[in-house]
């Protein structure tokens, strides 16, 4: 392995975390803010309880109360004024559907001037429900969603309509208080009602939309559910905010940064990508080869999410079965290495935010006794980086921008 | 569609292939060179032809003769003492053994200043060859190492050892004359002795490699073919000159001078592109689609060859698949389209060289009928451009130094 290159890598993963951690960026939009009434707090995803920790510093006594639903493990403390709950991701549970029943009662029957501080990060969807059916039903229904094929925005446009906060509903429920949503987006593009199906924005979806997915894909439903289909969401909501505080393009740009201060001339290559990791990690290796000899320390940066097609019994994620694929590619250059991580620490159902690999790593593969091609196969990148020092292994971090990819030439 | 992004692409996409076009690389390494004794010319794979006939003119009388070993449809008239066979490609066949048999003639009992002029390119591993066993023979063992899933390296190493011509026999067979070879090559990285299987360099594999690969992957063989297995290939030839005239790096560095003379800032992200066809088509999407906004022609260039795994039962290729691919990832960006195409002119078994899509083509898909998710699924990306006029089609060019794939931003 190329101690320096790893190095580098890590050290430039950091600082972009470090740049997409919400604290910060809530801190910054809520500076200074005067509000004319009372300040609701309501904080939902995997990111909210730092969220709202920043939040209630920043307002002070001017916080009324707040609420915290996030994701089980992500409660850090205690927050004056604030409650917090602890909720199942990704599928939502008991206890979650507890603390958005807690927001929904702190946030009934506001004034005009009353302003409801609604934070929002990735997991949100989960977190963040109450649903129109039983939760065993809306869950054989998501199940019956997955199992025919829907993309997510189709099953969005279903489970929209089955939620009695999701697609907009949330904000007419604030009404007639202000509404503010100060978000951290998960989702490529930041559109306003995928993030955690939009409980506080429009929603272009349509019931016909609803009722067509349902047909095209042979979709069983109760008579509840189908009364639900055939009941609009809000196309306009008056006194709303919304705005997006960090995102991929935030880590991306700040990882940038930190190649500079190292002296990596940095070159965004794309914050969209979403293609399949394995091919991911291919490409990136093939411009890494390309341009090993051009006798300057570069930097690749991709940001997004790509996709694993799982098969097999491995045990990985997508960022380290991206790190992984590159192996073979970028064997035997001495000056390159490709960093792939998730912002949130997390990578697959494993300890690992992602991985690393470098022109010594398929070398040190072989000395292990390590079959790639079998890794591959049973998408096992996990114990194979794990064999030659290749797992990058942060811990949660607070944040949840997607994942970053970084190739070096030192 | 975009006229002027459509008439850019195709124009740059010419003026790489123009630069990429064999004749005028050979005549360059053969101007003004004077050879001690006679001069034998053997151009064998799918740009022999105007190898060839650039070699001729350039000699002149310097020629003693020659051969020349192409795929049927690609001799484009007659040599002055050279005589010119066709053969089957990718399977050989009959007239290319007798193509083969005429150059081994030619090349018996060489005296120590004779040269041998080898010219080679893509297809001279079919078009060049006398099997050491009989042909039907080495085909079904041929079909035996792919159906057991071996890679080209391994297909390679036990083929060169059922050859009399490959692995570095043929540079073996013409001394003590001088053999010189001029390679156009379409393997990326120009491996000399994966180029046609190398007939004229030392051949790095061993019998030892091969009887490891017969067992590994349990190939049946007859005692012939073991017999020709356990015989050593070259590790030494001197006296042999090897050199490449023309490459991917070649097209792709003609691509970008095309690109700065219409106005746009060529980046070279890569010559060593070999992802999946699709996901490499949804990175350049997701590169162009972040840059879009930048303010700057920009153009993003990759080359490489791409690879498909068939299934379905559709017509195309994998230059037209990885543009169909980044259809949706561009649809609606005004002012971004990527071309990809094979420098040979054909992509797939098809008329086309490639396929165009830019910010346009995913709404003129809808507005045809097309399903653009069927399409991909069937692997039937030529209907699919066809219907929106998507297709990009030159004719054969007489050059095979694999694909180029053009993104702009205008």
């Amino acid at each position: 392995m190329n101690d320096v290159l790893r190095r580098d890598a890590e050290a430039i993963l950091r600082r972009a975390i470090d740049a997409a951690a919400p604290g910060r960026a809530v801190a910054q939009a809520l500076s200074g803010r005067v509000f004319p009434g009372r300040v609701f707090l309501a904080a939902v995803g995997k990111a909210a309880w730092p969220m709202a920790d920043a939040a209630a510093r920043t307002l002070g006594g001017a916080l009324t109360r707040g609420v915290v639903v996030t994701k089980y493990g992500h409660r850090e403390g205690e927050i004056p004024r604030v409650a917090c709950y602890e909720g199942g991701h990704p599928l939502p549970d008991a206890r979650g559907l507890a603390g958005t029943r807690a927001i929904l009662d702190m946030t009934r029957s506001l004034q005009p001037e009353d302003t409801v501080l609604f934070l929002l990060s990735g997991g949100g969807s989960a977190l963040f429900e109450q649903p129109l059916i039983p939760l065993d039903e809306l869950s054989a229904l998501t199940g019956q969603l997955l199992a025919a094929g829907c993309g997510i925005t189709e099953i969005n446009t279903v489970r929209k309509r089955l939620s009695a906060v999701k697609g907009g509903k949330f904000a007419r429920w604030c009404a007639p208080a202000r509404v503010e949503t100060i978000a951290l987006s998960d989702v490529l593009g930041d559109p306003p009602d995928m993030i955690a199906s939009g409980p506080t924005v429009p929603d272009p979806s349509t019931c016909a939309q609803a009722l067509d997915v349902v047909r095209r894909f042979h979709i069983a439903l109760s008579p509840a559910a189908r009364r639900c289909l055939m009941e609009e969401t809000p196309k306009a909501l008056p006194d709303t905010v919304f705005r997006v505080v960090g995102n991929v393009s935030t880590l991306c740009g700040a990882a940038a940064e930190g190649c500079r201060a190292l002296g990596y001339a940095p070159l965004l290559l794309t914050d969209r990508l979403c293609c399949e990791a394995r091919e991911a990690g291919s490409f990136l290796a093939a411009i890494l080869r390309s341009h090993a000899a051009d006798g300057r320390d570069l930097a690749f940066l991709a940001g997004g999410e790509t996709v694993v097609h799982l098969s097999g019994h491995g045990l990985g994620g997508r960022n380290q079965e991206m790190a992984l694929a590159a192996a073979p590619h970028l064997a035997g250059l001495s000056n390159a290495a490709l960093l792939c991580a998730g912002s949130d620490g997390t990578d697959g159902p494993t300890d690992a935010a992602g991985g690393y690999a470098d022109g010594g790593t398929w070398d040190a593969l072989q000395e292990k006794g390590v079959s790639w091609a079998a890794a591959m196969e049973e998408h096992d990148a996990y114990h194979a980086l794990q064999a030659v020092g290749g797992l990058v292994i942060t811990g949660p971090t607070g944040t949840n921008v997607n994942d970053l990819a970084l190739g070096l030439i030192h």
